[in-house]
């Protein structure tokens, strides 16, 4: 591998291994090595950090906009790690002849999905470049959040435990590639950009064990990492899968496997069984949670293989997400 | 003003305006009102917080690179706002079809200045746009440092104060503007780009009253800043101010103002009377700071008003920056 292809963005297989082969030959540490959503920084500052960039193409979509994704997906980041949002940072890359009433926009979302997480916009930091020289606008969101004792993460993931997922998935995917391709459906798929952190504040016992946002490479990506991470197996159930009609439609129509979906308002949650029923009961009685569900359970079985169980009742594997069929998601 | 143009990142005057106009107008509150290099988060995390993106091309330049540029910058706008740098995030966006072992040369870079400056890479993020949406490679590094009991700021400055630098001006534009126009020099002129951490843990003592680097826009610029920040004046000596014979020769025969011209390695000092003189020689006992001089004062006139007295003993205004002659110097 020579030059960096599409699919080395794309969450996925090759996006690992460039963060192996690169980043943390380079740059590995204690912190960068957590390889979770957030980084922890104990001591002192008791803080949790998290960056993310966005570049998702068009920049206003059914559902959001570029900006107000840029809140949501730093804030879940944070908020999947246990820790509590409370700072953004805010980095524009701007394209030279970028109307200004559709940076007055995005800004407007940013302020809005702000507040409506709880989180303040501390510092920011605006470029220019070149008409050509970059796609109208790319935006990187820092967070800050305190570290609470919601102590999570894949470490703790034991055979037995459930997976739990807060709603329906691919909403985000199909939004961002109906918008893209001009495609209509009976009813429009809304992308389900969201701030999570009020969630999970009321869903979250102890007993939670592993939460993620399952974006790039969406629950099949996610899952998979975990069962890496966690030397475990996971079993997933395919016809508790939550699907909203008009995405499993186009998922027909476009030989599309909802587990690749991107979701941006989702919650994977890796749960004890004894309190699984509790925690789905807070999901659902939620906004945001109402089509929460079990969608599988953590297994013994060979380190890091996902397997989904199809409604005829054989299983196949799920693998990571190889290559790249939809850029610029987020 | 209906689209973005090149002089909204400038640094200077049109950067100011989107700032008030847009940025503050949606997003202000006190901790972004702070408006200095770096945000102080008083209270429990007692942190001071600062995000750059970073455009700069070419990538590989005299002196440095975008990678290296990238620690720099942040872990300065930290340590002149009185913090310690502590821990830096990395989120690249890059085009397709970068080369790997470009990308190798940036992080290795990154790595190596990161060592030098004491700070940790503790997160990251990897972006892929497609060929021709982005310019190869756009860093964002955001940084964080602890607070000390180092109380700098412009509200501190008073008519007496002395203007220190810490060496020669301009090297960092003119080392760009050559590596991308192809002029040559007999002395080549290399950037400045360097963490000025150290150096400032070396000459700081109690009485220095504001720091800034003076990145974009340059000394001009960010003397402007403070002027108007602190209401007061300030009265340069053209004759004081330091400057390498190549960048004087280059300023000369392309007509260009180095008080306009990018530093990535300097830093702008205003200090008490009384200490002036031990904080001079503690930087010029620093490797870094051995060119350090006295380039002027702050007087009680016009609040915002920057003088400049010339060798012939005239005296003219000097504005901030005006329009965009250079784009992506850093």
């Amino acid at each position: 591998m020579e030059r960096i292809m599409l699919a080395h963005g794309s969450g996925g297989r090759l996006s690992h291994e460039l963060i192996r082969t690169l980043f943390q030959k380079h740059l590995g540490n204690p912190y960068l090595d957590q390889m979770n959503d957030a980084t922890l920084l104990p001591g002192r500052g008791h803080i949790a950090v998290t960056t993310d960039s966005f570049v998702v193409s068009p920049l206003f979509f059914r559902g959001g906009n570029i900006g107000k994704l840029a809140v949501c997906g730093t804030v879940n980041d944070l908020a999947v790690s246990g820790a509590i949002p409370q700072f953004l940072t805010l980095a524009l890359i701007l394209e030279e002849g970028l109307p200004i009433d559709d940076l007055e926009r995005i800004i407007k979302s940013v302020a809005e999905t702000a507040t409506e997480a709880g989180v303040v916009i501390v510092c920011g930091d605006t470029k220019v470049v070149e008409r050509g020289s970059a796609d109208k606008i790319f935006i990187n969101t820092t967070g800050i959040g305190y570290i609470t004792d919601r102590f999570v993460g894949p470490e703790r993931i034991r055979p037995g435990d459930e997976i739990l997922i807060t709603g329906t998935i691919g909403d985000h995917g199909i939004a961002i590639l109906s918008e893209r391709e001009g495609l209509e459906f009976k009813t429009p798929v809304v992308s389900d950009c969201a701030p999570l952190n009020g969630l999970i504040d009321a869903f979250y016992l102890p007993g939670v064990k592993c939460m993620r946002d399952p974006t790039r490479g969406g629950v099949a990506t996610t899952l998979n990492e975990l069962a890496e991470q966690a030397g475990v197996s996971m079993l997933l159930d395919e016809k508790q899968l939550p699907l909203s009609p008009s995405v499993e439609g186009a998922c027909e129509m476009l030989g599309l496997e909802p587990l690749y979906l991107a979701n941006e308002g989702k919650v994977l949650v890796i749960v004890a069984p004894e309190v699984a029923d509790e925690v789905l009961s807070n999901m659902q009685a939620h906004p945001r949670g109402r089509l929460a569900t079990r969608i599988g359970r953590v297994q013994a079985g060979k380190p890091g293989l996902v397997l989904i169980e199809t409604p005829l009742g054989g299983k196949r594997i799920v693998s990571m997400l190889e290559g790249e069929h939809l850029p610029r998601i987020c």
